[in-house]
Order: C-alpha cells, then sequence, then structure tokens
C-alpha cells in the first residue's frame, strides 16, 4: 500500500487513478490551477467532466493546487499529469517541493528544442530545472494508451522509462494490472522520441483522410493513401530516432502510438480538415479551445531538424513528410503531399 | 509503347490494368482456368465481377488461358497476377512459355517454407522451378496497396524489387502514374519477407477488435489494444527479417502493408470473428468461398520459425504472437492473448 500522489488532473492521470487504486493505493489527486472545476465535480460526485467518467470509488481523495503541499506530505511517490503546455508551471512550482526521495513519473509525453539545436526529452528538461543540489528520480510513461480506454481497463501497453531501474519497477508494482501491461526501459530518450514524433506524423497521415473525403467530407475513407504516409512516418522517425541516439526497437512504441493517435482524437481531426482543403487558421478554428499537442511537436522538430541541416548532420530532403506538415501548420502552403519524394531506389 | 501480358485476371492484376493503359501500353489480359467468367465478363462488357469496376476502354485486350501462347506473343514483358494458391500452376504452365529476353513481376505475395527450414520468396521458388537451362529475370511488387482503391487512382506506395536495376526503371516505367508511386529495391528477400509476414499479423491485430467488439458483435470497437498488438507485430516482424537477412528498412513496407491489410478485407474479418469467440472452423465457415492467405501464411511462418527454434536458432518466446495465431488457427487454442508476454525489461 502505498500513496501516490498525482499533481495535474486531467484525463491521463486521473484514468491511471483506476490500476493504481484497485492495487490497493491512496492516490491523492490534486488539480492545477487550470483544474479547479475537474476537483469541484471529483470532490462532488465522483465524476470527472473531461474524461467523462466516474472516478474511483475507494482510495480517492481530491485536493485543488492550494493544498499541494498537503497532498505531498508523506506520500511515496509523485505523478505528474500536466500537458506539455504545464511543463514550465510544473517545472517551477511543483519540482522544488517533491522530497529528493520521493520518485516521480510524468505522463507528458513530447521533447523539447533547445537553443543549441539539440532535442531532449521532458526529464532531461526537468532535471535541468531542478533546484541546485537537488536530486530526484525523473521517470517518464510512453507508448499507446489513450485516457478513455484506459478507464474503461481495455488492454494497454506501455513502458515507463528512467534511468534506475529498482525505481522502475517499483512504479511498476504499483500500477500493473491485468489490463494494463508495463515494459521497462533505461533508454529514456528512445522511448521519449518515439511517442513525442507520433503527434507530428500523426497529424501527417490523417491529412490523407481529408484528401479521401474532399472538400465537402462526404467521400470515401481510402487506406492505400494512408498506409503509404504510415510507412513515410515510420521511415523519418526511424531515422530522427538514430539522430538523438535512441534505441531503434523504440520505433514499437512510436509505431503503435502512431496507430492509437490517427484512430482517436484530435490530431486526426485537424489533420482531416487541413486535408479536406481547410486553412491551418480555418481548421484551428473549427477546433476551438482544443490544445494541440501536435502542433507543437511537429513545429518544434522541424525546427531542430532545419538546424540540424544547416550544421550539415542531415538532408531536409530525408524528411520531407515532417517538412510539409512545418510548411503546412506554420507556412500557409497548401496540403500537396509530395508522393515522388518517398520513392528510393535501393542497390 | 510496349504490349505487357497479364497472367491471371484476379483483382491485382487487373487493377494494375489501369496505370498501364493509362501510360499508354497494351495491356492483354489472360484468365487462368479459374478465371473464365471474369474473362467472358470483360470482354462482353468490360466489367470486372469480383474487382467490381468497368475496366480501361482503351488499350485491353482478352484472352482465355487456351489463348495464352498468342497473348505472349510478341509481348515485352509478363505479369504474373495469380494468389499463392496458383503459383505452382504458373510454375509449371506458364514460366516455360516466357521467352528469356522477357521479364516477369509478380505480384503474389508471400513466402514457401522448405523441407531444409528456410523460406524463400516467390522469385527465388519460380527461379527453382524454371525448366534446365532457362534464364528469366523473375521481379516482384511489394508494398500497400489494395486493388480496388488502385483502380480507383487513390495514391498508392509500392516497391518493386528484382537482382536488375536496370529492368526496374524499366518496370517503373511502364506503370508508374501520378497516383502510383513505386521505389526500387534488389533487396528481394526484405521487401517479400516484410509485406508477406504482415498478413499473419494482420489477422493477429484484427483479433482485439473482435474481443472489443464481443461475442454479439455489439461493442465498441477499442484502440489501445489494437495499438498494443500492431507494435508487438512491428517488434516480431522485424526480428522475422533479420532471420532471413532482409534489410531491416524494409519494416515500412511491412508496417504500411499491416495497416491497409487491417482496414481492408477478408483477414480483418477472419481476425474480428476469432476475436469474438469464434472457433476457427465456425470463423471459416462464415466466409465460405473466400480464399485466406492470411492462414497459409500464418501456418508456414509459425512452421518455419519452429523449426529454426528446434535448431536452437531462434526462442519461440521471442515470438508470443505469432505462436499464439498458430495456436488459435492450428491447434483449436480459444483466443487469449499472452499481453504479459509481450513486456520487456531493456537495460
Amino acid at each position: 500500500m502505498s500513496i501516490i500522489t498525482f499533481i495535474g488532473a486531467g484525463q491521463m492521470a486521473s484514468a491511471l487513478s483506476f490500476p493504481a487504486t484497485e492495487n490497493g493505493h491512496e492516490v491523492r489527486l490534486v488539480g492545477t490551477p487550470l483544474d479547479r472545476d475537474i476537483i469541484d465535480s471529483a470532490e462532488l460526485t465522483g465524476f470527472h467532466p473531461t474524461l467523462k467518467r466516474q472516478l474511483p470509488h475507494e482510495g480517492m481523495t481530491y485536493y485543488q493546487i492550494d493544498d499541494v503541499e498537503l497532498a505531498l506530505d508523506g506520500t511515496n511517490a509523485v505523478l505528474c499529469g500536466v500537458s506539455s503546455f504545464g511543463v514550465d508551471w510544473f517545472a517551477e512550482q511543483i519540482l522544488p517541493l517533491i522530497p529528493d526521495t520521493v520518485p516521480l513519473l510524468s505522463v507528458t509525453k513530447g521533447m523539447i528544442d533547445q537553443e543549441d539545436g539539440t532535442m531532449i526529452t521532458y526529464p532531461d528538461y526537468f532535471a535541468s530545472k531542478l533546484p541546485a543540489g537537488k536530486k530526484l528520480s525523473i521517470n517518464a510513461i510512453g507508448g499507446p494508451c489513450t485516457s478513455y480506454e484506459l478507464a474503461d481497463k481495455d488492454h494497454s501497453t506501455v513502458a515507463f522509462c528512467g534511468i534506475d531501474m529498482e525505481i522502475l519497477k517499483r512504479f511498476k508494482k504499483i500500477f500493473a494490472t491485468d489490463y494494463y501491461h508495463i515494459s521497462l526501459s533505461r533508454d529514456v530518450v528512445g522511448v521519449e522520441c518515439a511517442v513525442a514524433l507520433k503527434n507530428a506524423y500523426a497529424l501527417g497521415v490523417s491529412l490523407a483522410i481529408g484528401l479521401a473525403l474532399g472538400p465537402n467530407g462526404d467521400g470515401k475513407e481510402h487506406y492505400n493513401s494512408q498506409a503509404a504516409l504510415f510507412g513515410q512516418s515510420i521511415k523519418e522517425m526511424k531515422h530522427l530516432l538514430k539522430l538523438v541516439n535512441g534505441g531503434e526497437e523504440n520505433i514499437i512504441y512510436g509505431a503503435g502510438d502512431l496507430y492509437v493517435t490517427i484512430f482517436g482524437g484530435r490530431t486526426r481531426k485537424i489533420g482531416t480538415l487541413l486535408g479536406r482543403g481547410f486553412t491551418f487558421e480555418e481548421a484551428m478554428a473549427e477546433l476551438e479551445g482544443v490544445t494541440l499537442e501536435s502542433i507543437v511537436i511537429a513545429t518544434r522538430t522541424a525546427h531542430w531538424v532545419r538546424r540540424l541541416a544547416e550544421r550539415n548532420m542531415v538532408k531536409l530532403a530525408d524528411f520531407p513528410l515532417l517538412m510539409h506538415v512545418d510548411a503546412i501548420i506554420n507556412h500557409g502552403v497548401p496540403v500537396a503531399i509530395p508522393w515522388s519524394t518517398f520513392e528510393t531506389e535501393k542497390y
């Protein structure tokens, strides 16, 4: 029996309360300043308004952010549940409060491109933001898992990554159930890069859905073109994985996560709208109020690849799909899949 | 302007008549002994009864198998359009008729396991069946392309593979259009292995669809579990590619082809029925009259892997999904995805 403090009451963190409480642990769910309504609702009725599910009846206590220190008092582990838009808040406000002996597990997916042209993982980013002298075990979750299905106890496979295998095993013991299947990996950059990239490429594959549906959205969905872009995505993701020195085998997390992202949610929506011929501004207007990490990650990754190309470390021609996605979302270019650039000759 | 003789009037070969005639070539479409009705219909009305499309109006001539020698007379290239169930017929009846100077391109996907425990590609199999002293350039098509969508001129990416790049370039010139995008590769075993394996694994991934739909088929489709099996499939396919000495990068064809196979057609159907709880016999009965190459290929690949394991060249534990698919279809085992065997620890 452990106490785990979840910081951030978004959909994914909240969904993880199911396996944790099922294993007999106590979950303290703390909302960020943006989660006040969620915490109010959960406390009153147990209902999570964006996850659209009743949270577990047993083992849950709820805290507004004002009580975060109370929620951290005596805790055995912390789960960081913020989206990539919340990482700086988390780094500044929460990291200093976590005792050195309490390990952290983060659900935030993505990587950050730095001034010097490198990309780093969120665990590395968090580590760089720790107050001087502070040490913390910072771990992360990658892999194909949407929050709704996890809350519904559908089978999901994920990877917990971090540098200390013993701590990863402790986290696995807390969360593993007969529907939540956890691999462990010390290759943090490999896992995190694979699952970060899928956001950009899920948008790329979804363009084919929109192209098939056509301007009025009444066309028939086709799969050859989606499969073509899926294959091209795998090729470019493998290449990018190599550039960050991530193990090539992590492409299995990237491929699985790409698959699930194409079939669920917001990235598919924006890619489909763009493929149907909406401008980026029109497409974003249709999704008003929705935060789109895929846009941020595609932009960051393209920026990083351009920097590498300036230094002759890569050829932009090796990333035609990523470059086209970037051109669409950041430079107002209309969708025109560069099919012929995907063709190769292997001697 | 070339003359290309298509032997076999199945869906994929017939769909390829669109790009070929569009490029101004003459297609002679020859039915196998099983294709008599197709040729009768096409000749009379231009309608292809299983492709369910009007074939091109220009550039087509139709032949029953009795006139195959006439159809081969003066031809510049031959397309083998038989399914894997027709390869022995093709090898015995047709290969001896093709002049040595006329190159062959085969649409048949799959590999064959041999007595000595190795697996070979169809081009190698055809080469082994050539009459003594006969030489023929034998090439093949791999990649994610369903016939209906090719006939509808949806964008598709494929790989033509063979040992002579100049001949591959000639074939590319014949078939390339602004919707049919062709890569070329001399890694025949890599391309063919990747696209053969997807059959077995598409059945594996489809089990998750059936499990979510449930016994009555009225459940809701889930994607986390499909993505989990998709990732596991990529892992096992990469491993198998290595075993046949195929280039690891061919996984992009395998992944794309796996994607399109899950979303189109018969393999998805049988996997879904099995996942819903039908026995293999019941599922096959539902698909009466449908030839299922995925069953053949899953069985062959599992057989091959077992032979390798007997010689301590692989561990069966590295292929838990393939072994489970084999157990379901060949040994009457009920579906019970071995989730925990997918979990790994990477130090």
